[in-house]
Parts: structure tokens; sequence; C-alpha cells
């Protein structure tokens, strides 16, 4: 299969980037992983599959299982999920808060720590076990029934997460969080720690590359419209202040977390995740990112 | 042709959401315009056309005109540009002087005043003569020889350019400026000026349809890589803080000016120019902006 | 006693005012007190006192015990109190939380409500049983063995108190908070809800005005040095985005709470009280501003 | 005369803080000063006088002169002068021309430079020849015939002041600039261009700690309630972002310059004027506001 060669030949050039950047340190348990770790894996929606080194190791998605959560809530609430959450960029990290309080309480979009602690909320006023509701429909997504959380990373997350409790609050302040507010805290958090190999990543996330559709079981996850959605969604805002240096170097929608992973959907075409847990300066995976913009101009082939 | 068929029903459709919000006031020469006009036209990169209304009657392109000049910036300068502009999406408006101060006169993006400003002042440092080489660039993209500069409009704008000079002035200060402040603001100006109708719009926005060919000379306008580079900015900070709304809604990349006009791509498709001069809040054509979103929601089709 | 028949002459002006403004409705306790009261109680160093209205009715002081709170920081921790907490204004109140994310979690004033969680923070650390401790400090300051919290009000602004669970998670996130968050919000909404009359906050605040010294007892709250950089902290920063309105028409340090009380102090001379529930759109007393106005024009003296 | 013996002793004891900080460097012609320069002198209102160092020797007051076009400005408009900038410290620096956006164009403070730009609009509009007017009404104030402008300082400012120039321009597009733009700019920097000795700068500020009539010439100067409402904006606005640290300190209303300038007054007692070229990293002279705290407390004497 041609992915498999382009993957190999993309690795062959990686090496001259070397491994720059330092693993997130701010969450204990993060700052121990190992960071020589690296591993790419393409799923295509005819279910063809190429791989690369730790394709097989598990690690903490982090803020990518925000996409899920988004996608769950916007099933569920419709169009009016937008009444409370906005779709733009977020601009420079600086003016996180300041946005807040400008917007009164709307967070610019659902991928942004404060835009996610809104789509927690949503879910739990919905779901009866929210924990439990929302692992068994990550499983379902992804056809892989193991998928869990990690309460060890939750924990650890919890532990220092003040920067959280101050955005939940001044959410809280303008009106725009209904349920207790430790209760969103506690499922936020426990959404941050999910882990996944890089395997089960592009498969999970090969809906979004299929319209909707699970290409395994054939299940209709969410509507054709509402899924190129959330692709535009992930093209603007999922890469915090880093969203436009990868749309025009990669050219995907995609999303990343501060665990090292990122993945990437092509429509009608693949999902691939990619993890090395050294992070830029932005936050984002330097090698995943490297290795995503020398794949795409290998292959020749972007949304654009 | 198919999209003559779908241009008809969605005009139909459109009846039901009025022509509601308001011209640019802020600009004397624009203000006057007619506010019942609307125009539609599309050009396929196979030179087949559609079109509807007011397509032939030529408006002020505004800051439709910033795409020309940075792709004509783009490909004297090549990756160099960088340095003085970023790529990323801007943010809440209420902040751009702010950004400017905190990136220490590095705008976010050459979409936005200040980042078109600072292409102005590329060129000026590059071409000979710049508003003869600019205006024969951007004929030779359209192949119509008869695009001009207006300089009523010029003028008019140049009498209430407050904002502009605040912002130059300010990237002076760090440095980011080389030229006359006065010189630069005035081939600033000139570049808003510029009229087309629908028709010769969507006719120059066909070679980022094409990645970077102009299907009627053949001749490479730019790069492939560089053309897919620029649909990606345009994605992501066409619309100025309506980018992920149009996005979501619309899913192609498109630039907007205030003269009411909006120009969107669909890569290896076609180029679609539509006008009406009625903006809303966000300062884009609230109709045009309804069309487009009806008519990709009719075709099925989008870059996601 | 001269003033005496100002403030009687004060009050005949201040009716041409009327009573505008509106009560603190955030604070569902302090939105159900009637809006007609109006007291005014100066006390002189000699310990001389002039009275007018509802000066013995007793008020929440809210804010005001700040300063108390602040004083006791001080003559604890020394000039290392300002390694935590800063002396200038803060500016605009919309830039409140991107304020404290600027100066990396170090509030700009103690008298602002992220100082003052901090100044709550250090007392905690301090003292062994904090509510208990800073009660008999008040006590002792004022020589006014009854003054006391209410929990009622304490309560109630624990309920709604999000915005300050924002800011102090916020500071938290930066190591300026050593305390767990919950113990420093109680002793905080404790503090803001002690109660007084007029007469009992003038004199609690002659010290201020004594350099210093208790001028019933003779003892040394604080020294001289200290006593008056709070003044000057006052003067600064005493009414919020309001400070030097107050400083340009009145002239004197001094503090507001929302619960609609004002004290002034004129170094070497006297202490008032001011007031009435109704505030401005700035949070402070409508009519307890007027009155200080007019007081000062009569008697010709300020601090200037 | 006592307060001779006082300077004397605070300079010996100055010596252990040594010359820390830096010279203005981007203004040209201010960088090429002698750095070791350092001159103080006091006049009372009773015409006592004490001095110490280059007391004799010309410097650049630079924003000090804002102090005295306020004056000017407020004498000719009354209390109409505060529809067009506000009497509130302007808090951090960075946030300079978003609060400008935030408040539609109005300065917080006439001290600022965007609020000393407006007063100079307010002077060109009612004077009949702006600079020799002004220079004018300086010479009466101080009784000094021979105070002037230094043209070579003014066009030295104008080469480089882009900043100043985006705040007019910002102000121009809200409304609050009435007069040409270029014209306001050369009325500015002609402004802070003005040079005296330290004796000379004592006595121009004499006025306003004589309750706003000039001492020598018995003249009212400004009515008694503008001098003190002047004192109090300079109390609070004098030392841009140290304004609460001066007050902390010094505890006396004052201005300082770029130029290594301060002056200070003490109501009904003195003006004292000292220069020091190198500042401290909030932009005010090190060595002389380490003079004035060491000064004000050996007096033991400050407003508060």
């Amino acid at each position: 299969m041609k992915y498999n060669k382009i993957i190999k030949k993309v690795n062959n050039e990686l090496v001259a980037f070397g491994n720059l950047g330092n693993v997130a340190s701010y969450i204990p348990e993060l700052s121990a992983v190992n960071t020589s770790k690296f591993g790419v894996h393409l799923t295509t929606i005819a279910n063809q599959h190429a791989s690369f080194g730790d394709a097989d190791e598990k690690f903490s998605i982090q803020s990518i299982s925000k996409v899920i959560s988004l996608t769950l809530a916007y099933k569920i609430e419709g169009e009016n999920l937008w009444d409370r959450v906005g779709v733009e960029p977020s601009g420079t990290p600086f003016n996180s808060l300041v946005q807040l309080e400008h917007d009164l309480g709307i967070p610019r979009n659902p991928l942004i720590n404060a835009g996610a602690l809104v789509i927690c909320d949503i879910l739990i006023t919905h779901l009866s076990s929210p924990k439990e509701d929302f692992i068994a429909f990550i499983r379902q997504v992804s056809g892989i029934p193991t998928i869990d959380y990690c309460n060890r990373i939750a924990e650890s997350e919890k532990s220092v997460g003040y920067k959280n409790a101050a955005l939940i609050n001044l959410m809280k302040s303008f009106g725009n969080i209904k349920n207790d507010i430790d209760v969103v805290l506690d499922f936020y958090f426990n959404l941050c720690s999910i882990e996944m190999t890089c395997k089960e990543l592009s498969q999970t996330f090969l809906f979004l590359a299929n319209y909707g559709v699970c290409p395994f079981s054939k299940e209709i996850i969410i509507s054709r419209s509402k899924s190129k959605r959330i692709n535009a969604i992930m093209q603007l805002c999922g890469f915090y202040d880093e969203a436009g240096e990868f749309s025009f170097k990669v050219g995907l929608p995609g999303k990343s977390g501060v665990g090292g992973g990122i993945v990437a959907i092509h429509p009608n075409k693949y999902s691939i995740a990619v993890w090395s847990p050294k992070l830029n300066e932005k936050g984002n995976s330097y090698k995943g990112i490297k290795f995503l913009d020398l794949f795409t101009t290998e292959t020749k082939f972007s949304i654009f």
C-alpha cells in the first residue's frame, strides 16, 4: 500500500529535524513519559492500514477527546449548542480570560478549555451516567471496547487544575454553567485522561473522514452536515494559537493534545494519528507537526 | 449547466431571508450605493459560466484585493514574507491594537488591515511603479485589461482613514514599516478602491481554484504549494471575526469586502463571486453569506 | 461644634441632587435594604462628634473592611507584604483578569478583590484562629467590643461568589495563594459581612487620621510611616474606577463598600463615615459621594 | 534654613544607592546627556531657597510641561474640559491603546500622552498663536522671561514620534481631535522640548503649592479649587505606572519627565525639583525618586 512507503520516506527525512521541544511539565504524570517515543498510524475509509514505530503503545490523548465530546453534545443538542459556545478561532492565548469577560461567559469555540468545559456541562445535563455513557460512546465510535479513562492522569490533572477552575467559575458567574462546578471539572479531567494507541486514535476519528458514518459498522455517528461542520471547527480551532500555521503547512482538519498526540483527517480518504511527546512553544507536538507537514507535502493532497 | 439551476433555486429560497443589515457608512462614497443590487457569477476551471442578477455591474471590491496583493508579495518574497506578518486568525476585533503591541508590530495575518499595510510596504520596496505594476498584475491574473482603481473611492477612504494611520504608525514605531507612511497609505487606499463586476471578480480568483495556474492563459501565477497556502489563509482569516462562522456554514476559502462583495473558491472546481451591499454586524455582506450558505448546502460539496 | 453646622448645611444642599442609582443587586441580602436610609458621623481626633440621620443604624461595611485587614497584614508582614501585592491603581475594571495574567498572579493593590484575597491568605497563614483573631483586632482598633460578622450576609455572598472564586483560582495557578481556596474564600466573605453604624465606622478609622495611634486608648495600632502609606493606598485605590474622581472632588483618602458606606479621613483632623445604599454606575454610594464632595467644598480643606 | 541641612543629609545617604538605570534612548538628543548630573532645588511659598548640585543647569523637562498645559486649558475651558479627557489613573501601560478603543477615544487622564495630545488640541482651538501664547503663559507663571522651547529636541522627538502619531490618529478616528493632526503633534513635541533648571522648575510649580496664586507676583494663576484638583490629578497620575509607588513612598503630588526631572509640591509649604538623567524601568528618574523618598522620610511631612 502506497501510504506505507510515504510514511517510511517521510520518517527518513524527519531525522534531520531532531526531537526538539519539551514535554508538558505542569501535569506531574505527563512529565514522566519517555520522550523518544514516536508512532504513526493511518487508516483509510476502505479500512487499509499503514503504521510506523510505537503505533500500538497507549498514550494520553488529552484535549483530542474534546472533539468526541463535542460530537456527542452536537448530536444531542443540535444547533442550539451554539447559543452557549462560539465557532470562531480564539486569537492570542493571553486574552482567554478577557475574551470570556467581553463575551459575557460565552467561549469562542468548543476546542479551547473554556468551551470544552461548557460541552461537559451540557453532557452532564443530558446523560444519566456521564462518565459511563461517554466512554460507551467513544467505544461505539471507534469500535474498540477497551478504550478507557486513566484515573491516575485524571487525579494528577485535578491536583493542579486551578486555571480551569478559574475559567469555569468565571463562566458560572455569567450563568453559562448549569451544573455543580466540581462535578463538571471531575468529568472534564476524566475526558482528558483517556488513553489510546495511534491505531486506536486513527480509527476513532475515521467517521469524520467518512461524512459522519463509521466505516466499520456503517452506523451513522452524526449527520453528514454536522460532520463537515466539526471538521471546519477543527480546521480553525484545533491547534490553539498555531491553527493558522497548521492549516498553512498541513492543510487538513486536525486536533492536538498536550500528551504529544495529533490526529488529522482527509475527508473521503483517511484518518492519521501521530504521537511524539515533546511539544513546541505553542504546546503542540514538535515532531508530530513536522511529520504531517512533510507527509502532506509528499502526498501532494490537502483540502486546499 | 447545473450550477445555473442551483443558483436560481437558491435565489428563490433567499427571498425568505430579506435584505437586512446596513451599508458601510464610514466611507462617504460607499454609503451612496443602491442597496437593492444583487449579483452572482460562478466560473468553473473549465471556463463554464453561471450568472444571476447584477453580475455585470461594477462595485468596489475593497478588502478582497488584499488576497491579490498578498499573492504578488508572496511570489516576490517567498517564505521570508512570514518574518513580517503571521498566518494566524486575529480573534476578537477589540484587540487589534493590543495584539500589535503584544507581538511587537507583527500583524496576525495579511488579510487584516495591519497585515495588508505591511504587504503594501513590501510591494513598494520591490516594485518600481507600485500602482501601475500592481494593476498590471491584477489584469494579468484575471485576463481583463480594463480593471482599474477608482480615484474617487480612494480619496474618500483617505479622508477618513485615521484608524489605518494609527495602525501603520504603531507598526512603524516597531520598525515593521520600511517606507514613508504617506506613500504606503496612498497605495493601500488605492488597492481598496479597485472596482470589478461579479464576473470579473470570479475570473480573477480562478487561479486559486486551479492550484496557481490561470485556466485561460495557462500561465503559472504562483506555485501549487503557495496557492494552497493562500487558500488556507483565506479559510482562517478571510472574514474578520466571522471566519469560523463562514467555514462552519459555507466550508470554502473566501474573502469579503465592505463594499458587499464576497468571493469563494472550491479547489479544482470553481470560483464564485456574490455582491449585495448591505452588511451584517460583523461587516460581511448579509445576503452574500446567506446565498453561499444555501448554495453549498444545495451542491452538497465543500472542502470538508 | 462647627462640623455639626456644616453637615446640616450640606444636607440641605444635598436634597437638590435626589437619591439616584441602585442598590447592589448581585448579593441577594444586600438588595433588601431600605434605600431611603442616610446617615453621617464625624469623629475628630480630639473625640468630638457630629452626627446626622441614621448614623446609629448598622449596615454591611463590605469592602471597607479590606483596609483593616490590610492594616493587620501590614503590621505582621512589614514591607515583605509588597512581594505579593502591588500598590498601583488598577485601571479600568474590564482588565482585572488580564492584569492578573500579565502580572503573573500579583494583584495591583490590596483594595481590589484579588488583592484582598491575597491579604486574607496571608492572615490565615499567620493567625491561629483567623476569624476570631481578626474580629478581636477590629474591636481593639475601634474600641467597640460588639462589632461582629453577619453570618446571613456572608452566606449570601458565598452563594454567588463565582467571580471571586475565578480570581483566587487564577492566583493559585500562579502560586500566589498558599492556603486552601475554600478556607480563604470563607474568611474573605466573612470579612465583607461585618456590620457597623456610621458612628462605629468613623471611630474605627480614626487611627488613620491620627498617624497610627488610637486616639481613645493611645495604643499604637500601626507605625506612623505605615499609617501614612495605608492612606496613600486608599487615596489611589479606594474607589475602584472612580478613585481619580473622588480624589479630584473630595481630596481625602477613603474607602467605599457596595453596602453604600464610605469612610474618609483628614489626617490630623477627623474621620467621617457616610451611608446611603443606592450606588452609582461605578459601584460607589451616589449620595455618599455627593455629600463628601459638598462637605469638603464647604470646609475648604482637603489634603491638596 | 533647615531644608538646606536636610537636603545635604539626604544626599549623603543617597550615595549608598548608586546611580542605576538608563537614560531615555528612544529620543536621539536625550541619550547624549551626561548621566552623572544631579541637581535639587526647593523654593518655599515664602520665597526661601535651598539648592544642591547642578541646580542651575538646564535640562529637558519633557512631560512635566503637561501639568502647565493642563493648567492653561483648565483655566480656559473650565469643567467642560472633562468631557474630552478623564481624571482616572491609567493602569498598566500595555493597555493604553486598548483603553482608548474601549473608551471611544477619551484618554484616562491629561498627564498620559493621549490626554496631553487632547489638551494640545484644545489649546490650539483657543489660542491665536499657540506656541507663543503658551510660552508666554509659562513665563508668567514662573516669573522667568527666558524659559523657552528647544528646537533641536522638538525635531529629534518628531523624527521618532510614531507612537504618538498612532495615538492621535486613533483619537481622531473617534472624533476627539478637532484640529489638523500635524499641527497638534508639532505643538505637542514643542511643549515636551522646554528646558529649565531645577531652580526654574521649582519656581514654576510654586503656584500649585500656594492654592493657585503665584507667590511672587500675587497673581491668581488659577482658582483655589482648580489648583487643588490639578494636585489631585498629579497625585494619582503623575508617574505613569509608578504613581502608587510614588504616593506610597513620597506622599506628595508630583510629575516626572523622561529627561530625568521630577517636581513635587507640598501644599502650603514648598515646591521641590530634582534632576538626574538615569531612569528606572518605569521611566522615572531612579535617583530623583530615591532622593524624594528619603527627603520626605527625613522631614516627616507628607500630605498623608
